[in-house]
């Protein structure tokens, strides 16, 4: 059980030649590091949510070819391969991926390696900094919100660094006048209730937790100054995939009139995703709903009559219309229509 | 567990001086009858949900109060006092409270458990007499309506004959032509994954269940013809209490342009209360949403860290505006608003 106050959590860590990652499957009740050695562990990592969120999976891939290439230099496209299928609605593992690509294709086979290891420390400080200046872009932008909603998590457990709205929550805390986070509970894997709770009490900031069909109620009756949640994919014209349950949450804010505001870093924006209707939204197992799945125990536990038929899509997706303002490293993109967000990708600094 | 198209669930029977009650907390996993002998015993049975659903509670109520009443024919205050607060949200308690009052008012005292269950009997086969009238008129609203969302639950488990926005539902199968029901699971107690996928079983009706957050990105991408829920209060101006989690159904379902159907005998017609700011929505217990209290275990199960505080609104309010149409006994209201509504309850019939 982590300790009030105790501090940001470490998700991923390259140690002793292997990847090591907290297993956020069995959060908040047990913390337990997996040791990853190759890609295949990787990939199976991210499979069953061990490892989660869009940021971090795209650093945990990266790292995933690096292994390897460690104990094959002619692995690149086998590894590449096990890891870009496993969950298909993110962004940020596919560019990793290609990066890692770049990075190994000229190297000599004895150096394969320890370039794509380089690399994937490149992308993780890359996250890391971006973490830290969306926190503050997100902060000024929402300066004087005293109680926000958020869904799923998107800490320190999500994404390098502070993670992306759970680190703009943090800077508001850090520069007072905070007064309430609400997790939603996210359904099926709880997100919200076994990760969010478990970062917001190791960060000492005040919260509480909803199940997700109370956010709307709440949002109409004036209950929250905003909501703010991160993002899995940004199509190019704005719409943004995100943890099923939070068009809903954009739905309620435009209705009350509440910012309704998105915070990612600019890895998870795909230009070559014309709208949302082009995002692969992943369908998971149906034992996730009828089912849940962890537990201090770590029994599942049946929620309905055994055979029921689930349907489990993972993300929504919510209009650009209904999007305040995609807060990024970069800046942020208000109103978050088409041209705002491409716009935030602009040249890339060198 | 039940046999598809094993038939209705009998909630409740009034048999050998007491009311047998179908303890809902156990369903699916196990089918008890509690046997319940005094207000007291009924009170305690509806605050913990084993008898829920908004006619089925007014029904058990005056029933309560005839049991009391056998046991102390001058026990009519207090068997009232006790059964009045225990639910605040659902109006059919104290409708039947009242009309059982009225009934034993000048009765002498030999003769006032015997008028009192003459009433709570009436109560009951009006009720059941609604349930059958509203599913006609809820299915020629609905004709060619082939898969339908509904959320909590509304079959014979939360009203008196085949319920209220199910018995549209099974009124629908029985003419053809429905294809899939969806149920949403409906947390923190699990109506739908519980209740809902148990009678749609027994009833033989093709349907699968999703999580509340899943509902409002299905119904976006086309995933329904309609949305059909029950209701536990109306307010005179057509505003709708019911299950938390309703009103972001109905956002999506106004977002995408389809029909959002409210089905509810008109005891749930509230006219003293103005608007839907006018319902008092029940605040139940954290442990609801900390925990998943009931499976086939019998045990709780922890969803999130010891100690987290959980706000818990059982129901929220879905404006008139979103509603496209309230189904009762007494035909439909079509726009769902003010005049309308009240329309409905009219002069009674003799």
């Amino acid at each position: 059980m982590p300790t009030t106050g105790c501090g940001p959590v470490v998700a991923l860590r390259f140690a002793d030649g292997a990847l090591w990652a907290l297993d956020q499957t069995l959060l908040p009740w047990r913390e337990v590091e997996l040791e990853l050695r190759c890609a295949g562990d990787v990939a199976a990592a991210i499979g069953r949510l061990s490892i989660r969120g869009a940021p971090l999976i795209g650093v945990a891939a990266a790292y995933g070819v690096a292994l390897e290439l460690g104990r094959d230099p002619g692995g690149l496209e086998r590894a590449c391969e096990t890891l870009a299928g496993v969950r298909p609605t993110a962004v940020n593992l596919a560019h990793a991926l290609q990066r890692v690509q770049t990075a190994v294709r000229d190297a000599p086979p004895g150096a394969a390696a320890a370039r794509a290891l380089a690399e994937a420390g490149a992308i993780e400080a890359e996250e890391r900094s971006a973490s830290d200046s969306l926190a503050g872009h997100g902060a000024d932008l929402l300066a004087g919100s005293r109680r926000i909603l958020t869904h799923c998590n998107t800490g320190a457990l999500a994404a390098p660094g502070r993670g992306t709205a759970l680190a703009v929550i943090a800077e508001l805390a850090d520069r007072g006048g905070l007064e309430l986070v609400t997790a939603a509970e996210s359904r099926p894997l709880l997100q919200g209730a076994r990760l969010t709770v478990y970062e917001l009490r190791r960060l000492g900031i005040a919260h509480e937790l909803i199940v997700d069909g109370a956010a709307a109620g709440l949002i109409a009756s004036g209950g929250f100054d905003a909501v703010l949640v991160g993002c899995d994919r940004v199509a190019a014209n704005g719409d943004v995939a995100n943890k099923v349950g939070t068009y809903a949450h954009a739905l309620a804010a435009a209705a009350a009139g509440i910012p309704f505001v998105v915070a990612g870093p600019t890895s998870t924006i795909d230009p070559a995703c014309l709208s949302g209707a082009g995002i692969e939204i992943e369908q998971r197992d149906e034992a996730e709903v009828s089912a849940v799945l962890t537990g201090p125990d770590g029994l599942a536990r049946e929620l309905t009559l055994a055979g029921t038929r689930c349907r489990n899509p993972a993300f929504d997706i919510t209009p650009a219309s209904l999007v305040t303002a995609l807060v990024t490293e970069r800046g942020v993109a208000r109103p978050a229509g088409g041209e705002s967000v491409l716009a935030l990708l602009g040249p890339r600094p060198a």
